[in-house]
């Protein structure tokens, strides 16, 4: 049967002219173990709640996936196999959620599939917890994961074992491809790590080495590791890269590129491999073909699900509005509230705590909201009233309170990178909203994982602090200049940068709205001004006229526009009014959200900005972003803040009322 | 002595009122076992090419350092520590290279700082091998560090401590300040790492825990330490965080704010400080003052040298050059070589290859490049005939060849983030030009070392390649979209995208040249045509005109002006040439240096892109960018691409002649 996998991935390979034929056939027998005699999952129905997630985290090695799903039965023909590679097939070079039936989440950026699937088997661990009722059981399925050297090599890898180490995550079996071999070469002299103590130290369950090509073996430790009571379990498979291939096995060549048709042929004598290219036998077929046995699988989770749903019919309820994604049915209601409370008090808070205010509201009635921090949650204030610490027992279980709730706020540690991948894998996994918090600067870390989850169209929400040089004293490190900017140069991501509580309120109703999308929200550590608006409703459309020059009470017609975001839109209002003073009519746009206004219909634009004013753009952050607005000045920062305190810098830097008005004089004057 | 650590950090933090007193108060003793009993050092020379390194990777303990560089002698006078973080004094938030006398590289941002440490003591090991001959051993010192659980969790310190395990560096000593407290708390939820296994199982020495507040155990394991013949040593010193502290020792709180006045007072009392703040007793000051034994150090160290001098004149004279970061005298004419050898050949290559045709000259001439691949070296083509790989033998010794020379390419494995990490470290030591590549992409995982180096000043040249859709099959998750754009970004990074062989050789040039500048080099999968031109000179301009428009021979004026960076300007010749047979005159602007074109005089770009023609640019990239050159068109990709061969995506996303003619012709009905 493994053979199948190794003809399978040999030839879609040679085919495509591209491609890495060494992993799948090195992990050939690791797959037959694992998707025969233990992986849970119903080829007709790729999206069965309750399935077991598989993730390849060495996505290169994707003709494996294929080859498995296709042989077990999902919607994947034959002919997706013979265009591996090709424009807009199902088997694209790495792996992709949504493209392929049966594939789990994106992968190819080493260690984040992995990090991903950490994500996973916590999601599954939490809903268990809270949906499970005694006698009815209706969320209990294992995350498994194939990786490889490149992953164990990835810091990140670090991040994710250590919190499922100290998450106790159970039911997470990782299969380790140990073949020694890396593009490079022989690892030897770049990876000495001894990774079985590694996992020991960060509190896994390690079994092995085993042979990774005997498949009893491996169906042993997998059988092992699934009584794993308090312990995610890692499995050392030794393999040999491309395995099969007389001259190729066990060297960096069969990695990454197409075995030829010289040595195709002589695999295919030494596996014994007569059929021909594309062709599976009867037999073999049908004894991968799983079904069978996942509609059984699946049709007895569903007579459990019905008993459940009787004995609990709203916990059943919500348990599939959950695990669809859908938004409570009064979130409309929720929002309007958050923010015509918001608008009501017109505080002047950070907007930083004005996204804590906002999440009050928010977690208080979408149970769905799993927030955290790597490890600065009193400054990012990602936490409320309704999401205590989410802790586990020394047995593994969620602490709950004595109202039976478990933490909903992840200390993530200081692990940027992990907290975003592991965000990316709840999402994928589903049943959770995701959100986590660092400093905007530390988004550079999880940088990456942001751009999975756009790659992904998965919502997750990044809460991004200090989000400037008005972070003040802790000095250019920690001070964001070109991140705002560049986090709005990643396709399907949505940034906000708010001015206020309103629109700090909107930003989080639309990131967690777009279901399709993750969202970064962007806040400033020093307090911000309310900025008087009469139409919150506006902020939707991502840049919107928060205010229209006036004189002695009389609109006038504008003569420029100053477009502001964030901390620097009190700013724009100061100067509106210093200019009037001179006789001057300038217009503030609002634009908190640029890829949200990006998207607004020509009209609305041409609305907000119209053609013939000039157009002065202020943000405390690099300035070549701003051009694209066609503006005629900006004012921005284009190198790196200073250690001093905010008040201090702004000025400095040219963030002033005065700097504002002169600059706007001389583009008039022009 | 410690207590004067203690009472500086207090009173310092105190003053500005912001700050994390914590660290330096716990890490008190663990630096006065260092800098009185081992470090080598001289204040009076904090450049001392034989000095041991100091690195305090958990930054925002800044106080500590300091403490100890006004302690011991340094030109740090007591002013400074009482205008800590405030407006250019020389005591910002985080400690800051070139800011402060006697601190090593800036940290702050994680995991860096160790990191750093590696490259650091991977510098001088290579040097030591280099340089250091029977009887003269000119480099002979340590890198020492400091580090947090924070540093700890972070991935990257993964990445470092395996290659610090795999290269066998034993002069390498880190200290790890366990005091068990995060700024979340204690870190049991989310920090159960055995931290010496772990580093055990990445083949480190592990001395302790021991007493972090006992200066002669702390002293003990340093010296222990100092033993190691094959292996870095960590010394696990368990401290309390705030020791001294009555109420605030031991707890979250003494991390990141002042202690307060009232705490200060009984902090005072309880260690028995009775001095007035930032008034050191003169016995104290006098037990801490290192002048003199510096001094000695040094003069000692200088006498070898001159010895060293005498025998081998040459080596020492190398030797000096390299530490200073002089090139070779005869730069200006390798350089010169190696774009005219590119310019007469005119090669059809991709300019990764391109960049490897550079490299063998660079490499053959300049022995302090010190290249590497995070595991894609056939890819990124970083290693030469001059550049054998890096070696260790089982004694941890530099393994040479017949001519006794070691290896000179690195080797990181799949570490991005580590080997950008370490590629400043090595920078900051000196003695040698890190250069390194990955995957476009992959520029993310290690976006903020890139920013590190850019803040630092340091030449670092990271080798992108596959730098856009380009790269084909492998598809969305490898296929840079945003990358260039938001490289770009970065203040004080030149980033360059270059067309041919002669731009890539310039590139190059620069790329060493600038010694105050780390680079980035973008870099094609796929073969580029070579594009005429009369004067490769203007090339270091950053862009230039490079084909004006001619109809039968003779030159017209340009009616538009296309902007194309790599792999496009071949489509932008095209272009001009289809054009030119509508009678449409175009000027082609090669711009592969946008970060260097800003830096040109005004006249210049005038003359480069006259403000009333119309532009059109070009680039396998996010379109955002280029609005800033007051674009009228801008064809580009704001999507992610998909895994297909190039030749079939490129013109899918609109990247062809026909596409080109068509945009500027609109533009020019306009």
């Amino acid at each position: 049967m493994a053979q199948a996998i190794r003809a399978l991935a040999m030839d879609a390979v040679q085919q495509a002219n591209s491609g890495h034929p060494g992993a799948p056939m090195g992990m050939a027998e690791m797959a037959q173990a694992l998707w025969t005699r233990h992986l849970k999952h119903n080829p007709a129905q790729p999206q069965w709640a309750d399935r077991d997630r598989f993730v390849l985290s060495n996505g290169h090695g994707s003709m494996l996936i294929y080859a498995l799903l296709h042989l077990t039965g999902y919607a994947l023909p034959i002919e997706q196999l013979k265009a591996f590679r090709q424009l807009h097939s199902l088997t694209p070079g790495h792996p992709e959620v949504d493209v392929t039936p049966g594939v789990e989440t994106t992968t190819g950026p080493l260690g984040q599939g992995i990090t991903n699937a950490v994500g996973m088997a916590l999601a599954e661990k939490l809903l268990a917890s809270e949906f499970n009722r005694d006698g009815h059981t209706i969320v209990d399925h294992r995350t498994y994961v194939f990786m490889g050297d490149g992953c164990l090599m990835e810091g990140i890898s670090h991040e994710a074992i250590a919190l499922a180490g100290a998450w106790k995550l159970n039911k997470l079996v990782a299969l380790y491809d140990d073949n020694g071999i890396s593009i490079d070469g022989q690892v030897a002299p770049w990876f000495i790590d001894d990774t079985p103590a590694r996992f020991k130290a960060c509190g896994w369950n390690v079994i092995g080495p085993v042979d990774g090509h005997d498949v009893d073996a491996v169906d042993a430790a997998i059988a092992q590791a699934q009584g794993s009571a308090d312990k995610p379990t890692l499995i050392v498979c030794k393999t040999s890269i491309g395995k099969g291939s007389p001259n190729r096995a066990n060297t960096a060549k069969a990695h990454g590129e197409p075995l030829g048709a010289e040595e195709i042929r002589l695999t295919r004598e030494a596996i014994g491999w007569t059929a021909e290219p594309f062709v599976i036998p009867a037999e073999i077929k049908a004894a991968w073909d799983a079904t069978d046995r996942g509609a059984v699988a699946q049709a007895e989770w569903e007579k459990r699900f019905t008993a459940y749903a009787v004995a609990h019919p709203d916990l059943a309820a919500e348990f599939l509005r959950r695990m669809t994604g859908e938004l409570p049915a009064n979130f409309a209601e929720v929002a309007v509230e958050a923010v015509a409370s918001a608008h009501e008090k017109a505080e002047t808070v950070a907007s930083r705590k004005a996204s804590q205010i906002a999440l009050e509201t928010f977690t208080a009635r979408l149970p769905e909201l799993l927030g955290g921090s790597a490890d600065l949650t009193g400054s990012n204030l990602t936490n409320t009233k309704s999401t205590p610490n989410l802790r586990f027992d020394a047995a593994g279980a969620v602490v709950k309170n004595e109202a039976g709730v478990g933490g909903r706020h992840i200390n993530y540690g200081v692990r940027e990178f992990g907290m975003a991948a592991i965000m990316n894998g709840i999402a994928l996994h589903g049943g959770f909203i995701p959100y986590g918090g660092t400093f905007l600067t530390f988004s550079d870390y999880s940088r990456n994982a942001i751009r999975m989850a756009a790659l992904m169209k998965r919502r997750v929400i990044h809460v991004f602090t200090h989000d400037s040089i008005g972070l003040g004293e802790d000095g250019p490190t920690h001070q964001s200049v070109e991140h705002a900017a560049s986090l709005r140069l990643i396709p399907g991501l949505d940034v906000w940068r708010p001015a206020d509580t309103t629109e700090t309120a909107v930003a989080w109703t639309m990131a967690l709205a777009n279901k399709n999308r993750p969202s970064a929200l962007l806040l400033s550590r020093q307090n911000l001004p309310y900025a008087p608006k009469t139409d919150a409703d506006l902020i939707t459309r991502g840049a919107y006229v928060l205010a229209e020059p006036t004189e002695v009470g009389r609109k006038r017609k504008p003569q420029a526009v100053i477009i502001a975001t964030g901390s620097e839109v009190q700013l724009a209002l100061h100067a509106q009014a210093a200019l009037a003073d001179l006789k001057i009519a300038v217009r503030v746009v609002s634009m908190p959200s640029t890829t949200v206004f990006d998207r607004q219909d020509r009209n609305y634009k041409k609305e907000v900005l119209p053609p013939k004013l000039p157009r002065i753009a202020i943000e405390a952050g690099v300035t070549d972003f701003w051009w694209k607005y066609g503006c005629d000045a900006v004012i921005g920062i284009d190198r790196y803040g200073e250690s001093a305190p905010a008040n201090v810098l702004f000025p400095m830097f040219g963030f002033s009322v005065e700097n504002l008005v002169q600059t706007v004089r001389k583009v008039l004057a022009k």
